[in-house]
C-alpha cells in the first residue's frame, strides 16, 4: 500500500464515528465508516480518523472532543439514534455543542406516524411508545432534523456558538438507513457550509492484473523524480489481487492535470499490458458485458465452485452462465467430465493435459462456446517438490479450439491460493474473450 | 445486536490503532481491528476504541496521544512497519514514548535473511534492499522485537520511562502476519505485564440457527426480570445468519454462575431445538466432522457453486467432497444431472420436485452416500406471485433414500439469499447426518 505525493488540496477535513459496543467485540464489522469515508472523499473532504466507540457517553464525548481538538472541520456519526437508554448520540453530541436539546414537534409526528407502523409487530406498550417517539424527536437548539429512514431522524448540527469547532452530522446505525438518509444530510445548510469550502476532485481510475505493487512504486518514484507530482493525490491499493492505481486532484488545477497525464504516461509505457481498465470497472463487471453472446461452462478442482459462484454473483447472469462441475475427486473428472483415466494416470490431475481435458469436458458436456478449467495443489497438503502447494492449471478454450492456458505457483496460503485462482481465471476468460489464445492446431 | 448487563469486570482498557491511508478512502475494509478486538475480550481486556488513521505521522501521533490521555492501558498498531518511507509507526511510537530507535543487530540479520529470498522475486536493488533491511530492524529503547511473519518484526514498547501511559504493541499490516505474531506478542515481556492484571473471561459460546435476534432478546429480559445479570456479560451477534450467543464473566464469581446457568436454562427451554454448538463450533467445523466417512455431492442452481465452494474450503474436504453440478440452465439440469425434461416443464425448474431429482442426479453421477440440491429464484427478476424471489427449493437425500426437504421463502436481496441457501443447506445436511429425514418409501 503507497500514498504517494498526497498533499491537502482541498482544505476540509472530516472524521468519522462510528458507535456501538458489538462494534469493539470484532463480530460484527463497521460498514458505515468505510462507505462514509469513501462517499467524502468523492466530495473532495479528506477523511483523517474513522474512530469506533462503544455505547458510553464518556467515550463517545472524548471522540468528539478529539476530532474537534485535531483541527476537523466535519464530523459524521453514526449509531447510537435509536428509543433505548443506552441511546446516547443526540445527547452528547447536544452537550458537546452546547446546544440544549428541544423537542421538534413535526419530527414527533413524523416519527410517531412511523412508529404506529411497527408498534404491533414489535409488540411495544403504549407509554414505551411515546416515549420513544419524543426521545427519537429531541433536536439540539439550531440543529436541523433530517427525515428519518427507519424510525430515527438524522442531526445536522453547526459548530459551537461561540467557541467553534466541527459541524456534526449525526446519522443513525443501520447501514440501510444511513444510505437512505445520505442525500438530505448532504443538502441539509449546516453539511452545505462545511462543503462549500471543496469541491469535488477529478478522478482517473487504472486497474492492472499481474504487475507487482513494488513495480508500480518505483514507477511512480522515478516520475516524481522529473515532475512535481504535490498536487495529486495518488493512492495503490491491492484489493481482490488486483492493482487499483487511483489519480485525484481539484478541478481546474493544470498543474495536476500535468502531472497527472505524466504518471499515467509512464505507467501505460512501462505496464500498459497489465492495465485492463481505465474506468475503475471491476473484472467481474467487465467479464459480464464480454460474455455477452457467449455461452460459458466451468471445470473446477481445487477451486472447488467459487469461480462458477463468482460469475453467477450478478443479476442476469444466467443469459450466458449454463453452469459447471466441480471435480473434487478423480472419480468426477472422470465420470461427470469424461477426463481419460489414463490422462489422470500419466500426468497427474494436476496437470495442464488434465486441466484441458477439463475444459474439453465443460465444452462438451454444457454446450458451451467457450470453458473454463482449474486444477491445482491448494494445500496445505498435497505438495510434492516438482508440484508444490500453489501449482494450479488453468485452461480456457472455446467451442471453436482456440486455447489459453498457464500454470504458475501462485503464493500464499489455501484461502489465497484459491481466491486468486478464481481472479487469475477471470483474466484469462477476458483475454480468450478479447482474442488472446493459441489457435486451434489445423 | 443487544449488549446486556455489561459491565467493567477486569480493570484493563485497550485501544486498537490500526494505520493506512486506503482504510479511510473507503476501499479496504480494515480487517485487523475487530480481529484484534475478539482476542483482547477473550483474554478479559475491554477494548474502548478503535480508531483508523492515515500514514501520517500527525494523524497517528494525536491518535496515540487521544488513547493516552483517556486512561488506557494498552494500545495494539497495525500497519505501518513496511520498508518504504510512509511506513511511520516505529518511528511515532518511539517519538511518543521518548525512546529513541535503535539498530537491533539479531533483527537485522533475521529481516536480512527473510528479505534476501523475496529479493530476486521482487527484483529489489542492493541499496534499496539493505536501506529497507535496516529501517525494520529499528527498535525503540527497552522495547521487544517480535519475530516477523512477513517482513517486519513486530515491537512490545513499554510505557513511557516518565509519564507511564499505555503499554504499545506495534503488529504489522498484512492479516495474516497480525495473526502469525500474535501468540509470539502476547508472550513478550510488556505485554505479559499488562495482561498479568486481568483474567481470561469465562466464556459459554451458543449457536442456534433459526431464532430471530428478537426473540432471545425477548428470553434475556424475561430471565433479568427474576434474576440479576448485571454480573454477566451477554453479547447475542447474528452473524452469518446465525445467532451467536456469548456469556461471559469474571472467573469465580458465584453470582455470575448463577445468572449464566438461569440465561442458559431459559434459552434451552424455550429455543433448545435451533441450539446447534454449545462450544462455539461453527457449522462448517461440525458439517466437516459429520461428514467423515461420507462421500457427498452438491446439484446448485441459484447458489452457483457457493455451498461446494464452502464445502471445499477446509484442508482435507478432499477425503469427503466428490464434487458438484452447477446447472445454471434447464439443458444443464436435464444433461449433466439427469433431471427429467417432462419435470422442468411441468413444475418449473424452482420446484420441490426438481430440486430432488437433482439430488438424485447428484448422488447417481459422483457415486456419493449423500447429497444436496438447492433451487431457487435469487433474483431481482424472475419471481411470480406464487414463486415471488426468495423461494428456494432444497432437498438432502441419501444414498439409501432418506429425504430432507424445504421450500422457504428467503428473505433479502440477490446475495443474501444466496449466501443464505448455503447456510440452511449446510444445516439441512447436519440435521440429515444425524438421522433427521423422511425414510425412503418401503
Amino acid at each position: 500500500m503507497a500514498d504517494e505525493g498526497r498533499g491537502t488540496v482541498n482544505g476540509v477535513r472530516a472524521g468519522i464515528v462510528a458507535t456501538g459496543s458489538e462494534l469493539l467485540t470484532g463480530r460484527i464489522t463497521d460498514r458505515n465508516g468505510p462507505w462514509v469515508a469513501e462517499r467524502l472523499g468523492e466530495l473532495g473532504v479528506e477523511v483523517s480518523h474513522l474512530v469506533l466507540v462503544g455505547d458510553r457517553g464518556e467515550d463517545m464525548a472524548a471522540a468528539l472532543r478529539f476530532l474537534a481538538g485535531d483541527g476537523i472541520d466535519l464530523v459524521v456519526t453514526t449509531g447510537g439514534l435509536g428509543p433505548t437508554a443506552d441511546d446516547l448520540t443526540a445527547e452528547v453530541v447536544a452537550a458537546e455543542t452546547d446546544r440544549p436539546l428541544e423537542l421538534d414537534e413535526h419530527m414527533e409526528k413524523v416519527v410517531g406516524d412511523i412508529i404506529s407502523k411497527f408498534a404491533d409487530r414489535l409488540r411495544w406498550d403504549a407509554d414505551a411508545l411515546a416515549a420513544a417517539n419524543r426521545k427519537q424527536a429531541m433536536v439540539p437548539r439550531g440543529a436541523t432534523p433530517i427525515r428519518p429512514a427507519g424510525t430515527a431522524p438524522g442531526l445536522a448540527v453547526p459548530p459551537h456558538p461561540e467557541r467553534g469547532g466541527p459541524t456534526i452530522l449525526v446519522l443513525p446505525g443501520p447501514p440501510r438507513e444511513v444510505r437512505a438518509m445520505w442525500d438530505e444530510a448532504l443538502a441539509s445548510a449546516p453539511v452545505q457550509e462545511v462543503l462549500a469550502r471543496t469541491s469535488p476532485w477529478t478522478e482517473t481510475h487504472l486497474r492492472l492484473f499481474g504487475v507487482p505493487e513494488s513495480e508500480i512504486a518505483a514507477t511512480l518514484r522515478d516520475v516524481g523524480a522529473g515532475t512535481d507530482l504535490t498536487p495529486l493525490e495518488i493512492t495503490t491499493c491491492l484489493r481482490d489481487f488486483t492493482l487499483e492505481v487511483d489519480l485525484r486532484h481539484a478541478p481546474g488545477s493544470t498543474a495536476a492535470a500535468t502531472a497527472r497525464d505524466a504518471v499515467v504516461a509512464e505507467i501505460d509505457r512501462r505496464h500498459g499490458r497489465t492495465i485492463f481498465s481505465r474506468t475503475g470497472q471491476t473484472i467481474d463487471e467487465l467479464l459480464f458485458e464480454l460474455l455477452d453472446g457467449q455461452v460459458v461452462a466451468t471445470a473446477e478442482s481445487c477451486t472447488g465452485g467459487l469461480l462458477a459462484g463468482r460469475l453467477t454473483a450478478p443479476a442476469g447472469a444466467s443469459a450466458h452462465v449454463a453452469g459447471g462441475v466441480v471435480s473434487y475427486s478423480n472419480d468426477a473428472k472422470a465420470d461427470v467430465l469424461g477426463v481419460p483415466r489414463e490422462l489422470i494416470e500419466e500426468h497427474g490431475a494436476v496437470s495442464p493435459q488434465v486441466a484441458e481435458a477439463m475444459a474439453d469436458g465443460a465444452l462438451a458436456r454444457f454446450g458451451a462456446t467457450i470453458a473454463v478449467a482449474i486444477t491445482g495443489v491448494a494445500g496445505p497438503g498435497g505438495g510434492t517438490e516438482a508440484k508444490p502447494v500453489g501449482y494450479v492449471c488453468f485452461c480456457v478454450r472455446t467451442a471453436d479450439g482456440r486455447t489459453l492456458a498457464r500454470d504458475p505457483v501462485l503464493p500464499g496460503e489455501r484461502g489465497d491460493i484459491r481466491e486468486r485462482s478464481v481472479v487469475l481465471a477471470m483474466h484469462l476468460l477476458r483475454r480468450a474473450l478479447t482474442g488472446e489464445g493459441e489457435p486451434a492446431p489445423a
